[in-house]
């Protein structure tokens, strides 16, 4: 033990300290989730032989866990969006991806993945990824069935709605229920290994070895207890997850997500990737953004609710994607928000049945009195979007007329969602800068030979908060994993 | 030329690919701004010999062209706080400042300077900067007078108020109008200079040198067209300023400065020193954030009126610090936002003469008519800020009573501060993760032996837009650059 405590992700090691090399291979992958799995297989069709190192005891990362949602579309539609109706242009996904982006959108990443999403999507089938290839409307945080086809973001929802032709782009492996990505992340592993990819679970990876004229040139692991060197003649590939379990990176990097109590994750996303590519000069982008989301949905009636802060104003349409909402709720001053609802559309939220209900009246002053909020504020903003309701319009925030609806039923009911009262699920989003090849860069936007990352270990497609959807993350880590390991197979050693 | 090339601020040499040391000394200090200065001083007292490069033809850095404040005060005041009754705990100016740095505050950087400032304020005194000090009451962006103690921030605005004692703590050097920071240089390098640190202008340093065991040892400069390389036995110290000059790293860092056309610097904030700290595996901190302002006022008159966004609704307590409501202003939907005046409080703000009034009438139905607004919205705004403002009350925002008055008096006019139609001036307040000592940090938060950073390569106590007061950069500059020298000094060759 007393070995590991040389060695340590924020540190690279010169290959002149490495006593001998343990084992070799032309591309070394580190982590065997979504981006790892994906960037090992198109290595091997490369014909790079592959080493991949997984800290837990199997593979599957985060991805394993989640829904198993992968947002494509673009170039006419997928097979599943045409044979539903829904044709979707290349240039609506890259304008919708371009906003999804937020202030650092990367104009190249969008352009190339909007131009082979489609191409990406027939790939994962091709390896037996089951799409039941069916359409399940409506608007849902976790599919209960096990359709394929879903929207699953900000697609008809304002200002996305007004820039982009809304399609639904979300398509869930076939699974009943969560847990799709068990499902895609056992196919994509099996197939890593079946092509060749020589796994090594329980194997954490301490730091990177760099040679001369800064080039990455192995890992050293620690494997069964052993630090092991492990030499890559073409490259490194860092897929090891994002950062939310590492509280202390948390609270300097994306310290407004310690609001959120939920990690989403695996269990290894402890930013060792991310730090490992610090060492060698890498530059990071966008830390301080992280997906969060609050389920205040299902029963989809609430949607039909308005949230108000502590001034009475509204801040968000309600019915724009629930991660979306939550950034919204999440900046209100003081961490004060409420949903208001009527009787009629009122209901427990399913995913936090014990959800607070701060007030409950027999009208709209009695709420706002109850909630000690200053006369008038909280009554004006339901007045005013009542009568804009009852004509079928929202002009301040543009909700579609799908959820429109005057509260005018009484009793009335106030849901609080002020800091406190909700829990809220998070992971991270800033990473390394890459190119869409995944090459990482450093401060002066140069690639720094033979360091690749994908995945939550870089700041890929889903990199603002604000414009997140269901898929983007699977999407963008199993297409740009790929895009990692063709191009750490093609570099010359 | 051709060498030039070959180093770049984002690449780190190694020290095998030096060809020969050209000048050596215990401390290399890059940048002969405020904190470099200081930086110098500081390591020249305790014993080191110092070379400084500055990349201008002269010292001065981004503080020359500054106002020459300084935020300082706790341990009961200073000389001239208490002098005009002003007491100013220690404890108010420590959650003055944790306030101030937003979610992610450094406790530790905060208790130093709070436990300091006074200290510090003595020493720029005892090195012969002017301070009349004498007391200019009142709201100033620019004072026009060459007063010392100024109200510079966010002290008698909410939220602060409530959190910590008021105290005017913006100290600055005697001069008459804007050009304190010429004053303050001058005798800040004049110091360095006369205890013997050799100053090298027209000197850029290209990239740093790093040696065994990740120990910084020197760096790449170019001076006089010749590449020279100088090794630091202690260590090198980077001030040299933040990165708003660097329009890429302001596109890909912080893409939300992009709507400030009007850059505050003394034209070199070109990120080298941040992109140098990269290159050697050093963290950065807050990269997103930024100083903003638009000087909405004076006349001060114009603080009574009050701030709406498209949506009709108040967002900001008008009277809080002017970078303060420019980060509101900035981030309300759409780019859109007005400010309220009625005739009695009109006036052209005198820093923006050519701003656009987007409406004027009568009424306040008339206004609303004219900026396209929903019926309703700004009317209900104006007349609920109103009918409280009579009273003396502002309960959403909490303007002070000073600023409270309704706006009553025709005819009602709307200054434009929607997107385009003003200019905002901005610097950068991401860098480097440092220790209060100036060591700077690696992605596991470890120290990089040898290298030191202060001023705005660093991130500091200014780190977030929204909570800046001026002087704090100043402040914070002379300050940290201090502990760096005495740090670098100190340290063992």
């Amino acid at each position: 033990m007393s070995e590991e405590v040389r060695y340590s992700p924020g540190r690279a090691v010169s290959e002149a300290q490495v006593p001998g090399w343990d084992d070799e291979a032309d591309v070394v992958v580190v982590g065997f989730g979504a981006a790892g799995a994906c960037a090992a297989i198109e290595a091997r069709n490369a014909g790079a032989d592959v080493i991949v190192l997984e800290v837990a005891g199997a593979g599957g990362g985060s991805a394993a866990l989640s829904g198993g949602e992968v947002y494509v579309g673009g170039n006419g539609g997928t097979d599943v969006q045409r044979e539903h109706g829904f044709s979707d242009s290349t240039d609506d996904l890259r304008r919708y991806l371009m906003m999804s982006g937020g202030p650092a959108a990367d104009a190249e990443r969008v352009d190339v993945y909007a131009e082979n999403a489609v191409q990406h999507f027939n790939w994962l089938r091709s390896l037996g990824v089951p799409f039941k290839g069916t359409y399940l409307p409506g608007k849902w945080i976790e599919p209960p069935t096990d359709d394929t086809l879903l929207w699953s973001g900000n697609e008809k929802a304002w200002p996305w709605s007004a820039e982009a032709q809304p399609a639904p782009r979300g398509h869930t492996v076939q699974f009943t229920g969560w847990g799709g990505g068990q499902v895609l992340m056992k196919v994509l592993c099996d197939q890593a290994v079946a092509l060749g990819a020589q796994l090594h679970c329980n194997s954490r990876a301490l730091a990177l070895v760099i040679g001369e004229h800064r080039r990455v040139v192995g890992v050293v692991a620690r494997q069964d207890g052993q630090i092991r060197y492990l030499r890559a003649r073409r490259g490194v590939i860092l897929c090891a997850g994002g950062f939310i379990c590492n509280a202390d990176m948390v609270r300097r990097f994306v310290p407004s997500a310690l609001d959120c109590q939920l990690p989403v994750t695996g269990g290894n996303d402890d930013g060792s990737g991310i730090r490992m590519g610090i060492s060698v000069g890498a530059a990071t982008l966008n830390m301080q953004e992280f997906f969060a989301t609050l389920p205040f949905f299902p029963p989809a009636s609430l949607v039909k609710g308005i949230f108000v802060n502590g001034h009475g104003q509204r801040f968000v349409n309600e019915d724009s994607y629930h991660g979306r909402v939550a950034h919204a709720v999440l900046r209100q001053p003081q961490g004060r928000a409420w949903l208001l609802v009527d009787n009629e559309i009122f209901g427990r939220p399913i995913l936090q049945e014990d959800l607070e209900i701060a007030a409950v009246g027999e009208s709209w002053e009695e709420v706002e009195q109850e909630l000690g909020l200053p006369a008038g504020a909280l009554v004006h903003a339901v007045e005013e979007f009542n009568r804009y309701a009852a004509a079928g319009e929202d002009p301040h925030f543009h909700k579609s007329e799908e959820w429109l609806r005057p509260l005018t039923e009484p009793p009335f009911a106030a849901l609080s969602y002020c800091k406190g009262d909700f829990q809220a699920h998070a992971f991270t989003l800033g990473g390394l800068a890459t190119k869409p090849t995944g090459e990482v860069l450093d401060a002066d936007g140069e690639a720094i030979t033979g360091l690749y990352a994908a995945g939550r270990t870089a700041c890929g497609l889903p990199r603002w908060g604000e414009g997140y959807s269901s898929g983007l993350s699977l999407g963008d880590s199993t297409f740009f994993g790929r895009m990692a390991g063709r191009s750490a197979a093609a570099l010359s050693s």
